[in-house]
This record gives structure tokens, sequence and C-alpha cells, in this order.
């Protein structure tokens, strides 16, 4: 008998109406035959609210106490879905993290999972228990209730997963699953049956958030196979798992535009060593996240470097490097604001040459201009023009056949 | 350095504002130089709005699954209670009923505390910390979370106070205390300083509640001076405390008037041994409460039985009595909803005769038919037409001095 593991997020159980139907797909998946573990968020707006709460009483509230009044929305949650399933004829119990064995280190908002102990989980599991397990929350090893910060619900399932040597980890949510493009950029974008988890993390940090970065870290380091699906039908989702060959014979596997970005340009830098450590030392001094880095020596001894900043960053960024160049005796700086970066992903990237050239060659015949260029071993991004942006991400999309419908892989 | 156990209810939290007065409050006690723990309820309507969305899912929830979902509720009100006093400059640290080792059997939803472990709660008080403690619930050896039932709260509270050999146990309310009568009813009522154990528990269980009768003998069991207070204003509440030789000298504490009772009388009964016993076996097996109950025997070899039950179950007892007539071939049966009880109650009475006839004569000057007569030690209850229940309590308030400003005891 094989474990799934299956989360499901505040907007999949908002409100009464939701948690039912989600405790009749859980039961379905019980009469399989199969133990059924699920994880689930906060009602829909329910930690919003309580963070609410504390604004009134502070503007600071500790990380201890938020802890406290945060891991509630969850216990919620797990309660009245359990309810739901014994109306509709199962077994369910439902525990907190701290019940459930998910211990973690003592920081606060953000804790790490340091070790799940499944002794009653499993003891649940072995009396026919659908276990319903409170996302986002651990104790430490003192008994402090802490919570994981962000995409920690999706964090709880794929570590529980692991634990459980689950057959899959089902991430349940509101879109159908991973496509090669946001559909609102690319109308032809296509739904990926199957993407590895670099592919994923690649994609994730140039916007196409499906899932925390995290949770795949941890998929990808245990090898948890992850389904990404959509909670309101059962239409297959995307299965994220580790790089197959079969995988490699794509080239390209999505397509992603980030329009959040500014560029800062800081010319005729002396050309020394040191300058650029001490330049971004300072910008990280100030908290100020950096993307891209370009730097391109010029014919005086001088250098020009550019780099790319978020947009909701670019003020202090400014103020930073305003500063830094008087120090450093550079010549002006410069800001745009109006670019926008298009990135193609692809583990098949590394085996197939020509990938770049296809990219720029495609860009060109739209008489689509370069501003930078970044690559990793997967991925090749370019700023362009941001009136630009969109049209560079369709023509790249048909360019690297993706417009076409994915037969399963 | 005494230790002192606050408890707010939900009232008292029921808002931001609210809780910062209360943090208030606390920090002013603190500063006294006392160690403080404070137990809190459920803010305000928390605790029916989470009812409501398990009523939106089931009818029938689960004990287990409505303890996980309700203890929440104070789960909240000790997080945002310890930002608040942190906010004001205190150091504070909330703990859910099972971080602070309140073990409880296994009996959800009215569970009864076994055993409490202060290791962590000495540990925070040490760390000069105010401790706030989510009342109302507790854990089972095995970790599952339970709740305690009606008055839960200041049962926490209550059994804290006993744990930690506190000075004293403070229950905040919206009351200034206990009064010699409900001042609806006796406009002339006054407070009480000072009463015992034993009176207010016949207090309470004569439909006077302000705490409930759990959490006062618990406090009777160990001696735990408990003293209810208004928490919007710093005046002397109440004193419960054990009996002592000063109080004997007043031999009534205060009159009650219960007016949601109904009487039942059931004619010629044979008078056979075990009729009684069979008769209201019957009503027991049926749930019906019964409170007063009065037999004569009449002239002719039968007996009338007279007993008075609650209004809202008056149907359902009137049905299980006509079968009983019928098997008992019982005379015929007669019920009257226009009933009120009025009664007196004090410890001086045992030590004082003539008490009885003190309040008989009273009423009768005042033409006021007396129609059942019930005793305990320290109580006489006396029922009446109901038209006359509150001039009832009026009379006899006046009658044993009660009108008059009570100074300190």
């Amino acid at each position: 008998m094989a474990v799934i593991v299956q989360k499901y997020g505040g907007t999949s159980v908002a409100n009464a109406a939701r948690i039912k139907y989600v405790a009749g797909r859980i039961l379905r998946e019980r009469k399989k035959g199969n133990d059924v573990v699920v994880v689930v968020s906060a009602m829909g707006d329910m930690t919003d609210d309580l963070i609410t709460l504390a604004e009134q009483i502070t503007k600071r509230p500790s990380d201890r106490e938020l802890d406290m009044l945060l891991s509630t929305g969850e216990q919620v949650s797990v309660a009245l879905l359990a309810m739901a399933i014994q109306e509709q004829g199962g077994k369910a119990l439902s525990f907190t993290g701290a019940q459930i064995g998910i211990v973690t280190d003592p920081s606060h908002t953000k804790a790490r999972i340091l070790d799940i102990d499944t002794t009653r989980l499993r003891q649940a599991l072995r009396e026919k228990n659908v276990v319903v397990v409170a996302g986002f929350q651990g104790k430490t090893r003192t008994g402090e209730i802490t919570t994981l910060g962000r995409g920690g619900s999706d964090l709880t399932a794929v570590a529980l997963a692991k634990a459980l040597k689950a057959r899959c980890c089902e991430i349940y949510t509101d879109v159908d699953g991973v496509y090669t493009a946001d559909p609102r950029v690319v109308p032809a974008a296509q739904k990926i049956n199957t993407i590895s988890y670099d592919e994923i993390l690649e994609m994730a940090s140039l916007g196409a958030k499906v899932m925390h970065n995290r949770s795949i870290e941890v998929g990808k380091k245990f090898n948890v196979p992850i389904y990404v699906r959509n909670s309101r039908h059962f239409k297959e989702g995307t299965l994220i798992t580790k790089e197959t060959k079969a995988m490699e014979e794509v080239t390209v596997r999505g397509v992603a535009l980030t329009e959040d970005e500014a560029k800062i340009t800081f010319f005729r830098v002396p050309d020394r060593p040191g300058i650029a450590a001490r330049l971004f030392k300072t910008l990280a001094d100030a908290k100020v996240n950096i993307d891209m880095i370009i730097q391109n020596k010029t014919e005086t001894n001088t250098t020009d470097i550019s780099f790319t900043v978020y947009k909701n960053e670019l003020q202090k960024a400014l103020d930073v490097v305003r500063r830094a160049a008087k120090e450093l005796k550079a010549g002006h700086i410069d800001c745009d604001e109006n670019i926008a970066k298009v990135s193609i992903v692809g583990v098949g990237m590394r085996s197939h040459s020509g990938i770049a050239s296809k990219m720029f060659g495609a860009l060109a015949r739209k008489k689509i201009n370069i501003d930078m260029i970044s690559t990793s071993e997967i991925k090749i991004s370019c700023v362009v023009d941001g009136k630009k942006g969109r049209l560079a991400a369709q023509t790249i999309h048909k360019e690297f056949g993706l417009d076409k419908k994915i037969t399963r892989e």
C-alpha cells in the first residue's frame, strides 16, 4: 500500500463548500487503496485577518508570538477538513505540526525543518485514518511553536513525503500545472507534462511561480516526485521529477518574461581590482537584491558596470549607488526602468549547441535589440526594450516549437 | 515574591483596545513586584464563530476535532495579549494549555485536569516574564489536544493557582463581584465582600452565576482564595474563601430567585416501596433534570409526589410522566408553569435556629402563599406563585437586613 501526500492551499479550503469538496477528493484517493496524508494551509484570507489583528496591537510583534498567532490558521483548517471527511463516512485525524513531530530550528517565522518523527503519523495511518496535517508549522526541540515562512505548507508536504517514503507529493492549487510560458503573455503557451527540478527552479526564479523554491529544492535533494495539479478537476497536472534522458531531447522547456526589473549603469568606473566587490557589498549591506550583472571594459582604463534590481527597490539602490559613485570617483550613472527580461530554460541546452544563436536570431528578425545577456547552464536571459518584452517572449516561444500541443513524454 | 494568577474572560479581550487595556492592568500588577500568570479566554464571539464554521461542515462534529478547532480561539488571545504586554515594555511569553503542561484525561470537550507540570511555567517566571496561558484547554498523556468544557478558563486559572501555590486567583469579569441578590430583581442588592466556597456553590446552583461550580469546587478543595473582580475598574470585588468564624455571624448571605422551573404533581400514587425510585429512574433515563422533590402521604394509602423541572425540559418530562402514570396505576397529573423559587443561602444558618420561621413569617405578612419547601444545611428554598416571586425575593432580602450597605468583614 503506497502513501500519497496531498497538499491543499488556502483557496482550496477557503470556505465550507470547498472543504467538503476537497474531503470528497481525498476519499476518492483513499478508495483506490492508498494511505493518504493531507497537508492544509489556512483558509483563504485567515492569515491576513490574523496579521491585521496583530497590527492593531503593535507595529512590531515579536516573531515568537506571531508564530503562536498564525499557526492557529492551519489548525482551524485541519479540524474542519477532518470533520468533513468524517461527515462523508471516512476515518480521519487532524494534527498540528507540533503534534505530528515536525521538529524545526528556533528561527521563528522562518524556521527550517530539522527532523520529522513519524511515529504518531504511522500509527494513525495503520489505524486506517486519513491523516490531516497543519502545514507551515512545527515545534522546536523545547516545544516552542514555529512557522516555516513563505511556501511553508508546500515544504511540510514535500518533507512529509520524503519522511514517509511516499509514492508522490501532490500539490493542489488553482492552476492546471506548469506552463511553457505565462498564458497571459504567450496565449499559445502549453501545459508541461514533465519537468525537472532544475528547470522549475530556474523558471520559478524567473517569475513563473507555482511553488516556492525551498520545497522544490527539498524535493530535488530527496528525489520526491511532485505533482502540481488543479484542485477543481481531475486532469493530469505537471510532474516535477529528476532529470531523465528523454527530457534532454526537449532543448527549451519554457519561456519566461520578467517586467519588474530596472537597469542601473555605472559609467567609467576606475578599472582596479576590488572596485566591483566594494560596489556590490555596499548594495548588499543596504539589502538591495541584484539580479543580472554585466561588466565591460571600455577603451580608457575605466569600465562600465550594469546591473538590474527590482523596481520596488530602485530608489534605495540609486541612493546607495550615487554615494558609491562619489567615493569611487566614477563617472555618471544611468537608470532605465523601461526594460524587460526574456529567458529560456531547459536541461537540453547543455547538450545542444546553437540554442543561444537561435534565440538571438529570432529576436533580430523581429528587430528587437538585445541590451544585456546572461547565461547559466540551463538558462539564457536577454534584457530588451520594455515595450518589446511580450513580443520577444511570443517570438522565442514559437521559435523553439513550444506552441505545439505537448503529448505525454 | 508572590505569584498572582489573573483570568480575563472573552469580553475583557474582545478587541484590540480591550487587550491593550488588560495588558496595562497586568503590568500594573507586575510593577508591585509580584509574578503574574494570566489565563485568557477566546476573544468575544470567536468561539461562536468557530462553532458556526463547524456547523457548516457537519451537524455532528467529532469531539476530538471540535477540540482541535475551538482550542485555537484561546491561542489567538494569548498571542495578542503577549504582544500587547511587550508593546508596553513588559516581558511576556504566551503558551497553549498543552505547552504549559496541563495534562487532562481523554474526555474531549469536557476533559478533567489530571496534573499540571509547572516546569516550563516556573522557568518563564524566573526569566521575569508575564506568563500568558490559553485557558479552557490541555493535552492528554499521548499529546491529544483537549478542552475542559463550560467554565474551563476559570478552571485553568484556579488549577494553576493551586499548582503554583499562588497568593490568589483573580477572576476578571464584567460584573463588580457577587451580590446579595440579582440587582435586576432586588434593586437594593449589595455587593458581598467575602463569601465562603459553600455559599457561592449554593448561590450558583440557584442561578446567581458568576463562576462555574467546577472551579469553585477546585478552589474549595485546595483552599485557593478566589477574587471576582471587574476588569473595567480597580474597585475591590468579592473574595471567595474558606469559611471563617466571622462569616457565621451573618446568617443569610444572599437571596436568589429562579423563574425557569415548572412543577409537576403526580396525584394518588400507590404508596408502596420503590415507586418513587421507579418514577425518577424513568425520568433520569430520559435525561430530565429534577430540582426539588416533595412527597406527602395522603389519607387513602396513596401518596402525592411533586417535583420541579426546568421549563425547557417540561414537555419531555410530561411525556415520561404520563407513560409512568399508566404503568404505576397512579391518579391524574397536574402541571404548573407559573411558579417561582426563592431561596436564602448562608453558612450562619447552621448555628442559628429560627431562620426558616423568619423567612416564612415575612412571606406570610405579604400574603405570599408557600407551595413547596426544600432545605439543605445552608439553604432554604420556597416555591411560590410565579407572579409573586420578585416581591418574595425583595421581602426576604429586606427581612434579613441585606439592604444595608455591607462594610468590610
